[in-house]
């Protein structure tokens, strides 16, 4: 299994919780694409200091279908009109799970 | 269930093949720890530019099993002796997977 994880922090200006719940809504789509096994995301829960705000874990038979995820015109969007507007920060690491 | 997701950036002057196969090893023992469910971590495999450097995903049924790997003693001593000094950033999130 290949998996990618996300993680954000939320932009410093603030986001409002209309925002979040759109972000939500978007990353739970991608959770209905063909080519995801699995995947789920959600907010910091808050016990430990000093972490980000969301991650975001998807799971994947094979790279290649991260690959076609990671292009998918629905995925692309939610990036580049809720995602990147929003956040201060982005870390990711896609690997192998065996 | 309840996951911790955390990230690793390698530390700038380098870290060799044998100090990242002690810190994957010991990664690997915790995945034998009596509360953890699932325990999986490997490098970054290469395919995306940007990313950070290794991520550690574990699964826990509780927030409560989650605090006590966090204190767990072999799981301390791995951070203060290994991952610690060979990193130049750590990021985490833990959350609710429902």
């Amino acid at each position: 299994m290949f998996r990618h994880v996300v993680m954000f922090r939320w932009s410093e200006d603030g986001v409002s919780d209309e925002t979040k719940t759109a972000i939500a809504a978007g990353l739970d789509k991608l959770a209905g694409l063909p080519m995801t096994l699995g995947y789920h995301h959600g907010p910091d829960a808050g016990v430990s200091d000093g972490n980000w705000d969301y991650v975001a874990v998807g799971d994947f038979a094979t790279v290649e279908d991260y690959k076609a995820y990671a292009v998918e015109p629905g995925h692309v969007a939610l990036i580049t009109d809720l995602i990147k507007p929003n956040i201060s920060a982005r870390a990711a690491v896609q690997y192998d799970v065996g």
